[in-house]
């Protein structure tokens, strides 16, 4: 019995989100059925980050358990040609029998890319706020983040966790032309927790808030007193470290 | 009478090119629509290049007659607003009445992108040949391009010129990350021109045949001592200059 661990960048325009959904295009359903071609075998296989719709992926993990001994190869060129071409496997590995992708990541490294102006090519991969906005106080309000808190205030509420919970361990801001990307790393993260974050941040930005009231906000652990979710087109998944 | 001149952006991804053609989506044909919505006129517009399906551009140009005094606003963000979010309108400015954005362009500037690796995020703006290959020769091939040539060998023969005489007058490489980029300037671009001048440069840069071979091609004005043409997702127009 191997245990496969397959890096996997995907682009989320077109799929509504990696979890398996009954007649809906998901990138783990496109996975799971190329799979099936390549081994005849029904084979369920484990994400480290349940990307929603439109979210993107440069490094996703994932791990699968198979009976055949096929070569990693297989996996990688073999499954790689029978995916569609928004999905791509940038490598195969075989792991460790117990090695979980979701269980066993320590962190994982998110990307939100901003773009300062409205744009054709490349609206999929970045999104316009419409409006102008200050890179510093949002870069000064996003250091409050830094550390173990509790990300109530940033969460959608989803009945699957009991706290929201998790440590950030790095926050970089980058300028790239016309974009901004906020780069995360964290323990875990919630659902839809970066995009909130990001539209809180950018009333920050728009001077809406301040950076104190960011902070203010972090802490009062309610969701009513956060900014909108940003779009998912921004959002990137770059990497699961273990 | 105003003559309005307008800097445009597509995602040439999902249109026939920019050519009005009979049940086709096309750029040209998308903007009439919108400039008839607009004005409740039929206008007919005038692009600086006439990009092939599948190809991009940052800045075409375009001019059009327009009998009603309207704000450069409305040919603005009005105009923008009308369109589909795969072409933007970067800017509208009035131009003197004689001014034709195809028969004025001085020179035109396009960009065609190789990528090392297949991708998944991105593979829209990029192409990927496949295999590896050296940029230096490719570089030095490169150079023997500038000055006017008669590009008879790089051009797909169309009936419509008697000659492929043109004058390149900058060739620029640049790397970014895992990304080629490949910039030409001439004063005119024939059909399919610098497709097949990349898929040559490209047997260059695989070692198929040397520098010196690619100047015997250029030489030679026949289209049949050259490389593959590559595919259009490569391609950009970048700029017009007057």
């Amino acid at each position: 019995m191997l245990n496969i661990k397959l890096t996997v960048e995907y682009d989320g325009s077109d799929f509504s989100g990696w979890q398996v959904q009954p007649d809906q295009r998901t990138v783990q359903g496109e996975i799971e059925k190329a799979l099936r071609t390549l081994t005849h075998r029904k084979i369920r296989i484990i994400g480290a980050g349940r990307t929603d719709a439109g979210v993107h992926a440069l490094g996703q993990a994932v791990n699968f358990k198979c009976q055949d001994n096929l070569p990693l190869s297989a996996f990688e060129k073999g499954l790689d040609g029978l995916l569609p071409e928004d999905i791509h496997i940038i490598a195969a590995e075989e792991a460790v029998k117990s090695f979980n992708a979701r269980r066993d990541a320590v962190s994982r490294v998110y990307r939100y890319v901003l773009s300062r102006k409205p744009r054709a090519v490349g609206r999929q991969y970045a999104w316009y706020p419409g409006m102008k906005f200050l890179l510093e106080p949002m870069e000064y309000a996003s250091k409050f983040l830094l550390g173990e808190h509790d990300f109530t205030s940033f969460c959608k509420s989803d009945g699957e966790h009991e706290n929201f919970v998790s440590r950030v361990l790095k926050i970089k801001w980058s300028v790239r032309e016309e974009e901004i990307h906020f780069e995360i790393t964290a323990v875990r993260f919630f659902h839809k927790m970066i995009r909130i974050i990001v539209g809180t941040l950018l009333e920050v930005g728009r001077g809406k808030i301040s950076p104190e009231n960011f902070r203010e906000i972090l802490a009062a652990r309610d969701r009513t007193q956060a900014g909108p979710t940003v779009p998912p087109q921004g959002l990137f998944l770059v990497k699961v470290n273990y």
